[in-house]
């Protein structure tokens, strides 16, 4: 199963992933969700909002427990964010079904569509529109750098736009969201232990920066005469390191768009685009707004224009605590220990799901933390652990 | 002619000129180049590099005195830097024949292929291969950023790439090469002159830097663990516009590109290219040495690797002295003024052809000294002046 989903959408010679939302590699990605569903006997669906569903019992019925993840990965990902719940999620069926455990409650495995971004510049598209968290007007006007709007792109790839937007009666008839993920940190790894639960998510945000100069020939242009803006880029990339260590906080610039990024002439233009989280919201803001102040005190130095845009945010999202309780206890009986609980900086659907309905996260352990690079990594003995913990999970919650 | 090639190539968003070697912009202004020579009833010919000349006279018999400039732009380029050299070169025939003045000399327009260097990222490629500056071999490895080869881009325009190479028989049956240009700066509109004479060009050079580190998610990798190649890339920003102050000379970086330039991903390479520039060739050296020395140190304090290649580099050329005073003498005797004589720190075909044939520079006065933007400005009294001193100079040097 693991195996047939390993070379969609990897590149050749990063060997990183590029399955972004609505392209060849995302379709192909959505073809196995659909392959495995059907060859277990699941009920293949396709929601209005592009996330694709796979049940075990009836939908309508309500109660339902479901658990699954993303396939999509940001550019030049890694093989196991997203994918290893999605193939968790099947894995943990099909040790429930050698168990002989049988189900007291409709179940299903998702796949949620556009989850990292990557393309469109927001986190979880399917998620947020289900869970009325995004508009459909806001939808509409999410642009990738090709200028193809998400509509156009749905359309393309053989989707239909018009039916997007929130879905509260789906998610009226589940009791119960179990995500499973790679960890992205140490953690797990410092503690020595395989699978961990989620406290929280950290608030966290996308902010872009725009810088705005005068394009000039570099080669002509007396410095005193220049107003080039990659000089306060570069002087508020530095603030926001120096920022995040004083708050505890993390602060990253790491996407950049140049105009019209020639050799020999100075910027008109250089965006870039900050992303901060901590481990509380008014950390955060700290961070942030320093990082803003500083920026508009080089921009005015240099003469440039800078100008703020906050492209996303979501704020701290604690999981609901029964569930957690409920998987500790489930997990700490099967294993005879305690499991640990762990906050994490990453976003993920079931952060947005969590305002909706009950929602709790597993953790697999990462022993060298990295996470967004085609070097991350789990051993195959930890992913067997987490489906282990999942099937104990899901039937601890959906079975007799 | 002018309101002809006026649309050619121009960006309907940015107003600038996306006129780049071997593009469909590129070949309908090869295509205006050709009829404007062919209406003028001159023998049209398409050198072995790509480069056009426009033939009055006998180009066989030697001697011959020739004008022009490119077409090509850098991207969101102005609409005078190297157009306004083409077309002023039909005008001034134009006004030559006015004159009723007769060529004793064979006489050509040339317009010279990639000068700008947009596309393949070297500068001047077809004078430098009619001058044997460029081998076939390094001509043959430019690649574009979207991985097409320069002789990949010749075959697609329906050009024959094995043609390219050294053309010393052209260049010896040359006397004199005069390009006119919009001035890149402001020294003429300081001094209040519409016309000046170029003595040198400065010595210039582009770098690249590429600075590794390791992709990461940018929310969830402590800032400790971190190896982020965008800090150091920062700091010799920085360094760069420090050490052109101290050295009076300049140094931008205009060009970068980003892996995996994801929001939410801590960079895995950050690829800046330097453009260095100064009057003499001491300075210039300081200057670079100094940034790559900072480059290193920063790229170390942050666990980042760092590697530089110089792309290009063009030593100080001083033009003709002999040619020089010949024109200081036309212009002076027909203005009865001194006509003003400045270094550029731009690079120009005529600066590459100097090294095989005795070659000037007429610039033409440019009241904001923007170049290189959409901005570039040249008054049109100004343009009518610099190809009233053009048609001097040519009759002075080609006409009984």
């Amino acid at each position: 199963m693991w195996r047939d989903l390993l070379p969609v959408g990897r590149d050749k010679e990063t060997r990183g992933y590029r399955r972004h939302a609505w392209t060849g590699a995302d379709a192909d990605c959505r073809a196995w969700f659909r392959d495995q569903a059907e060859s277990r006997g699941l009920t293949y669906e396709l929601d209005r909002n592009g996330n694709q569903w796979a049940w075990l019992g009836d939908p309508e019925a309500g109660g339902a427990v479901v658990t699954g993840s993303h396939l999509d990965s940001v550019p030049d990902g890694g093989a196991f964010d997203g994918p290893l719940g999605v193939v968790s999620s099947f894995a943990a069926l099909d040790e429930l079904r050698r168990r002989g455990a049988e189900f007291a409650k409709p179940f299903a495995i998702t796949n949620f569509g556009d989850e990292e971004g990557a393309r469109f510049g927001l986190a979880c598209v399917g998620s947020r529109l289900t869970g009325g968290h995004l508009t459909r007007e806001a939808a509409f006007r999410l642009t990738d750098a090709d200028g193809v709007t998400l509509p156009q792109a749905m359309e393309r790839a053989g989707y239909d736009p018009e039916a997007i937007g929130p879905d509260p009666e789906r998610l009226a008839r589940i009791d119960a969201f179990i995500e499973l993920h790679v960890e992205q940190g140490r953690a797990l790894d410092l503690s020595g232990d395989a699978v961990g639960i989620a406290s929280s998510i950290w608030p966290h945000g996308r902010w872009r920066f725009d810088f705005s100069g005068e394009a000039n020939h570099a080669g002509t242009t007396r410095l005193v005469d220049r107003r080039d803006p990659m000089l306060p880029y570069a002087e508020t990339v530095l603030a926001a390191r120096r920022e995040a260590r004083l708050a505890d906080t993390v602060a990253t610039f790491g996407k950049i768009s140049v105009e019209p990024n020639g050799v020999n002439a100075i910027p008109s233009l250089v965006r870039g685009w900050l992303d901060s989280r901590a481990a509380g919201q008014d950390a955060l803001d700290r961070t942030v707004t320093a990082i803003e102040k500083a920026a508009r005190e080089y921009a005015d130095a240099h003469g440039i224009d800078v100008t703020l845009t906050r492209e996303s945010f979501t704020p701290v999202v604690e999981f609901d605590h029964a569930l957690r309780d409920e998987l500790s206890r489930i997990l700490g009986l099967e294993a005879g220990l305690d499991v640990p609980v762990l906050g994490t900086g990453a976003g993920h659907d079931a952060g947005i799901l969590a305002s909706s309905i009950p929602t709790a996260m597993l953790f697999v352990r990462n022993p060298t933390g990295v996470s967004h690079s085609p070097a991350e990594s789990a051993a195959e003995d930890d992913c067997l652990a987490g489906v282990r913990a999942l099937a104990d999970v899901l039937e601890g919650l959906a079975c007799k």
